[in-house]
């Protein structure tokens, strides 16, 4: 058993932070969490004691919607929406991971740049290429790191270097089904580009395979207008763009991650909460992409759950504490338009979004409750405030953090009880 | 004559980008630009050729609405609207300021903070206390960078400990009138806090003073609804919230830069355009606030010159990058919400903001056209690319360092064709 003592912080519930005060915090030898303490309990068993003194420790951060190989195209060619962006920019990009070498560059650098901004673990798109995707996988578990790893399925509506078939995806699914069994902290997803993109058939193919692995599902929804339109055009049947989805199997019927829901509403929005769909909310990415902001204060109070994502390159950065700061300011805009009809997120409501939310998907992570798995980052925020002349409280300092903080302030970094030194 | 070699950028006008890969800029013995070339000219006589390689070479930024005792509160509190905020958080704050030790130690940081994100010419608003505002004054001097230095005025619906009365601001000003005539980059710069914390009588004071001294004016505008209620009830006859600035000769009738400029339309508007007033968006501090986001693209389309400020602590980050990012972002919220009618920002429209048409205040500052002052940043964006197998040009290096750099890219920088090094 490893006892770490520091300022913990952590978000059993969305309410409010859990906070201790030079804390102790017991890890046992499979890295999972047997207790939290303001003082160490009497006689209490440990082989280790680390003391990370007036430094902060919380939980690492989950990144529910990213795209591996756009890393190269983050921060540039923000002049398009959605749909002409992803022709223009994005497609030939991803094309360029048939090339294994290249996959192998990129997806190294991204895994690496993920552990830098403190994110541990990641729901993942990687592209149609199967060995590429392999390589994905294997990069997240020589890191040590966490990650639902998505071969994309897209047989429409793109360009044909980019398309796989039904068939070459059930194939490349079951190769990575096999030899992901033996990563203990990576697993697949099953992963719809998203419907304009994706066939009947090759819906179907990806609804039956949920049926028959029960794996979790993600995909986009209800991105942009102009998408919108497009779906209501090439599923007349559905009743909303969440119903396309349900009928092929791919909306809750596994668990599932949908991103954006930027225009989620109505019976679209009463489909996920009761289906648990979880949404996604990638505030970077729909302001950058000129889509719109989720109405996220309707969801929660609604029900639905709802997790963070970076989405690179639509956003331009991956550190989850830039999308939490995102995530405060664009329900802070909706409240004023709202005429104060949508109360605005708290830090500790976002903050719960990017760990113990995201975290359900891997299993017990992203609280620092007994069970659950030690993801945990040190932060030392020296230097944040001036001279130290103000006096701050932890849950301050964790704020001033998030808002002008960057990796520099991450000292150490923590995956199912292992620190990761740089992969 | 010094010539620096580099891949040149800055935007002579807001449309787009001048470029001059590999190009040269010749800047003489007082700091101010020759000449910016493609290729040298035969026979140009210069005593030293610092080539930069590869590296971006451009204009500094320049900060047009900034607290400078707030730096103590970036990136906390960020849980309540302007006039609670103020009270609660600002005011205990900028009550220190009294103490020159404190202002001393706050201010130097201010000045070293504000160069390290490449900031080097700043409009700034001090605190009432006049020997805490010349600590501010003598920091950007003895810095070599340049500063438009407010005393601030208020005197009603304020904490006693923060008020000044009209004579008091008086006398202030004029030690400060001469004791920055020997300090050739920081300026005097009229300061009311806002129409609510100052009276009749302040105003009158300042207004006489502007017409005296021709010295440039800034404040707060149309930042909030409740604000604005508020102005509205204390100056009756004012036909909005810039009329009232007007009746005391503070609008227009010499340089003046209003802050924020969320909800004016209409009259205020006309009047902003007629009278040449420049406004200051300030979107990170609008986000925070909850106020709403200023219609950018309608300011311009109506000929209202706009600049960019940081406002830390209602924005809570330095970085006029930064501030770039989110004028653009919130740009396309609006593009959206207005069904496209009003297009969304570029990103030389948002740099020329933070350049040229703000460096405009200091005199022909943040272009590289001749005859202007060499303010200038070396970046180094290595690192910025994954193994730099993505191929870019310089506009697309420059994009992806204003979304994704941040100090560590800045190599060097200077103000007025000095290098500054650390303040």
């Amino acid at each position: 058993m490893k006892v770490y003592q520091a300022n913990i912080l952590f978000t059993s519930s969305s309410t409010h932070f859990d906070v201790y005060e030079r804390g102790y915090i017991a890890v046992d030898g499979c890295g999972i969490i047997q207790g939290v303490y303001h003082t160490l309990p009497e006689d209490f068993a440990y082989d280790q004691l680390v003391d990370f003194g007036d430094k902060l420790l919380i939980p690492a951060m989950n990144d529910m919607h990213v795209h591996a190989p756009q890393l190269g195209n983050m921060g540039i060619a923000m002049d398009m929406q959605l749909l002409p962006w992803l022709n223009t920019y994005i497609f030939p990009e991803e094309t360029k991971f048939a090339d294994e070498a290249y996959a192998e560059t990129i997806y190294h650098s991204f895994v690496s740049e993920l552990w830098r901004h403190g994110t541990m673990r990641a729901a993942v798109f990687a592209t149609v290429h199967t060995p590429a995707t392999h390589i994905l996988a294997r990069a997240f578990n020589e890191a040590g790191m966490g990650a639902l790893i998505g071969l994309v399925g897209m047989d429409r509506h793109t360009p044909a270097t980019l398309c796989n078939t039904p068939a070459e995806w059930v194939a490349g699914m079951q190769t990575l089904i096999e030899s992901l069994a033996s990563m203990p902290l990576v697993k697949p997803i099953i992963t719809p580009r998203f419907i304009p993109s994706c066939t009947p058939e090759m819906l179907r193919c990806m609804g039956e395979m949920a049926k028959q692995t029960l794996l979790p599902v993600q995909s986009h929804l209800s991105e942009n207008q102009q998408e919108i339109a497009w779906v209501h055009e090439l599923e007349p049947e559905a009743t909303c763009y969440g119903d396309a989805y349900y009928r092929y199997g791919l909306f809750g019927q596994t668990p599932t991650l949908m991103a954006h829901c930027c225009y989620t509403e109505g019976e679209e929005l009463h489909l996920m909460r009761e289906q648990n769909v979880c949404a996604v909310h990638c505030p970077t990415s729909n302001c950058n992409l000129a889509s719109g902001i989720a109405p996220i204060r309707k969801f929660l109070q609604t029900g639905v759950q709802v997790v963070l994502g970076s989405d690179i390159a639509g956003g331009h950065h991956l550190s989850m504490f830039r999308v939490m700061q995102y995530a405060v300011q664009m329900s802070k805009l909706q409240y004023v338009s709202s005429n104060s009809q949508y109360p605005f997120l708290t830090l500790s409501e976002v903050f719960y979004m990017a760990t113990k939310a995201g975290g359900a998907f891997f299993g017990r992570v992203g609280s620092f409750e007994p069970g659950y798995a030690f993801d945990a980052l040190v932060i030392d925020d020296h230097g944040l405030s001036p001279h130290h002349l103000i006096a701050s409280s932890p849950i301050e300092r964790l704020e001033r953090f998030v808002y002008l903080g960057d990796d520099r302030h991450i000292q150490h970094r923590f995956c199912q009880g292992q620190e990761i030194t740089q992969p």
